[in-house]
């Protein structure tokens, strides 16, 4: 599908046969001079202006600034002095970063040309490894369920996911080797499952989100085109910028993960095993038939007193993600609905009813059961190597936009139950496109306990690697 | 010293003759009609039109606002219906944190005419309290080393403290009942020493610092007049917005804590035993020997080998409190550096290069060395009901300014010795005036384990409402 626009016939959606961008395989050329950063960047802005009119991942590209940055980096290069792996990498920023040279809008209309003229923690670390900022890209409405313009890169009709909406679609669709995304209930790892990438989101933390502290479990990662680029892009930010104020940061290698087999893995169901479609049930056993004919045991609720504590455990946790989250904000929320009061969504003001209406003692209770959840996954520690799951119930949902008159989707960018409880939990997770469903992808997350966010990138390369994908 | 001007003759400052300025006890009257809120701001507005011309604790007021929420308050009292006990409460916020309706300079040049519109989570809280916000005190530069103008309010020679000078200046003038200041490593219990607070540095993540999370282990926390002020603002603040994202926030009774006399105090040393002027020590000793003679036990390091193993782990807390603040703020500092070259001091650009010159290992190490000292914290759970100790190295020192051709003075503001492992510790400190040493306040701490809040204050109220003052 390489080279795909929108105008031509689509064909559906293979994992075997779509060939991501990837960025880390050119290092030699660019240090011999066949290739250089400028040329790539090139090759992404044809992308860009072949897909974008349909896929609309990008708020604000800054074209100038890119080709500025990228002329530099190929100088670097063949001086063999690149400032990282990384070094002339064009990405993608969610619009819900602060970057120096482009506006943060956030997705929402009261931060309409908002433009704060100052890098966030991770945009100052890529600059300092190199990487090329080339735009920003379409986030919901302040990350929370309010849909923006973009399209799923494989077929229009259907969602991107969401929050990171614009990251996910712009990898999915070429346009970027990487882009950045963040996540509170589901915002990364299920945009990444619907659009084909693989992507991080790490342990609670590990890449500083500079700014945006306001959540305690929200977390930045990385949506990509390769294990490697994926890697190299959150350790250049970890190494540079740590990650959030007192956490320890991202733990793991230089050199991307390499690919490791599991021996043992737990099924996680969440609240997304009851709702998963007959088709991607139907993906997902066939999986995990290739995974234990390859010789993995595959453990279950059913198999061991501690899984099945754990899964009552994270019976609720949709509904615990989104009341922490609105406790958390309804400050901010509050001052942001008076200034503006036209300038947010219904969508946004009935879940800022839900924050206003919490008592002090309401969010203590779901910071309770939180700590429950993440004392129940501690007691899977000696059965497995770690979890794994569907990255999102089904393939990307079609989502034709509110219809007048009628009452608002509940969920216009797809369902959390594969994504609030590893939230709330703050394990990492790595999502690769290891199943296709009726022509679109669908994404299988392996989950790890805190701070292995390098064991599991290395599991999900060895699934990549050595599993042939299902298409169902 | 009621009223005192510092045009005047000057008396030693003597705890028991100086009578701090309160709220809480007035409400009988408010809601009665014979006194009101608005009388109450305008006795304050005299003292600070008295006292601000050489203590200069302020860096903006506002008058007309403060007016106009007083007589609402007003209002609200003789109908019965006051939105807290501290509606009405004329308040000063240290200038680091967001007011809607004054500049936000933060004592820092490149800061000058900062007007962000917009209210932190704890002026939401305040406001929503009915309390009037009054004005913005000076803090050192981005909460630093580089002083303001404060002089200390008992002797202008003398400094303030910091980073929190205005608000602790501020209540100690009789300015205002109570004021808002925030601590990372001695920036509320050194200054409310200084200047004969009461003051609360609450459990870490106790009070919601809205926008300014960049710090793991700073706190915002409340100078006042009283125990009871002191409590009473921090619950109101803490029913409103919480603690920081995921924290349980500030545990305790909605009135203030009742006097609780205690059975067993640990002496804590850390590091500021060592460099204790001998007034000073001869001014602690004797109220630990008044303590004792109230039949309450004291044990030093000598007494328990888990005292002993808790002073040496707390033993280089200042180099940990300082070295994890420079790195968790070094890429907003660098932001700063670079768009205001000049808008910075010298002291601030000294600290910013240790931040700069730090490895991610560097910063583990440091979070390695905090998580050690908070077990070791731990440890002393059985043996005590909280820990005591001066809350500054003596009295506040003289302060008379940097002298050109010389360098620049290490701690113009005082030395965190008594505060940087408390702070790392992430504990509840509350000071009360127990001593005076020639002639100027220094505060005694009760420092409880975390979420003791209440405990730490009630254990503090006993020793000030029973225990006689010492004079040296």
């Amino acid at each position: 599908m390489d080279g795909m626009t929108d105008g031509q016939a689509r064909e559906p959606y293979r994992p075997d046969g779509f060939a991501q961008l990837t960025y880390h395989n050119l290092a030699a050329a660019f240090a011999r001079g066949g290739d250089t950063p400028r040329a790539f960047l090139e090759r992404c802005l044809e992308t860009i202006a072949a897909r974008e009119p349909v896929v609309q991942a990008f708020v604000t590209t800054n074209p100038e600034g890119a080709r500025e940055a990228a002329d530099a980096s190929t100088a670097r290069w063949k001086e063999g002095r690149p400032l990282s792996p990384i070094d002339g990498m064009p990405i993608g920023i969610k619009d819900l970063i602060e970057t120096r040279d482009m506006p943060t809008q956030m997705g929402c209309d009261a931060y309409r040309g908002n433009f704060p003229r100052r890098d966030s923690a991770m945009i100052r670390a890529l600059r300092d490894a190199g990487a090329v900022i080339l735009g920003k890209t379409v986030t919901t409405e302040l990350g929370q369920a309010h849909p923006g313009p973009t399209t799923n890169p494989f077929d229009p009709r259907h969602t991107p996911g969401g929050s990171s909406s614009g990251s996910a679609a712009a990898v999915g669709a070429r346009m970027v080797p990487a882009a950045i995304g963040t996540q509170v209930g589901g915002s990364i790892i299920r945009p990444a499952s619907y659009c084909g990438n693989i992507a991080l989101k790490p342990t609670q933390g590990a890449i500083n989100r500079g700014e945006r502290q306001g959540l305690s479990q929200s977390t930045a990662g990385v949506h990509a085109g390769s294990i490697q680029d994926m890697w190299l892009v959150a350790k250049a930010i970890a190494n540079r910028a740590g990650g959030d104020p007192g956490s320890p940061s991202l733990y793991g290698p230089e050199t991307p993960p390499v690919a490791s087999k599991p021996t043992r893995l737990i099924v996680m169901e969440a609240e997304g095993w009851a709702i998963l479609d007959e088709d991607s049930r139907q993906a997902f056993q066939a999986l995990l038939e290739s995974l234990r004919a390859a010789g993995i045991e595959i453990l279950t609720r059913a198999d061991a007193p501690a899984i099945e504590a754990f899964e009552r455990a994270i019976a609720n946790a949709k509904a615990v993600t989104n009341d922490i989250g609105s406790f958390e904000t309804r400050w901010s929320q509050q001052n942001l609905v008076e200034a503006h009061p036209d300038g947010v969504s219904r969508r946004f003001l009935n879940r800022h009813a839900r924050g206003m209406e919490m008592t002090l003692d309401d969010y203590r209770a779901r910071l309770l059961q939180r700590e429950a959840m993440r004392r129940a996954l501690a007691d899977l520690v000696p059965l497995a190597d770690a979890l794994i799951a569907p990255s999102s119930p089904g393939p990307a949902p079609v989502w034709e936009g509110d219809k007048p008159g009628e009452p608002l989707a509940p969920r216009p960018t797809g369902d959390i139950a594969y994504n609030a409880a590893t939230s709330a939990l703050g394990t990492p997770c790595v999502t690769v496109p290891m199943t296709a469903v009726r022509g679109l992808p669908m994404g299988i997350q392996i989950i790890g306990h805190p701070h292995q966010d390098a064991r599991a990138a290395g599991l999900a390369r060895w699934m990549l690697e050595k599993i042939r994908p299902v298409v169902v």
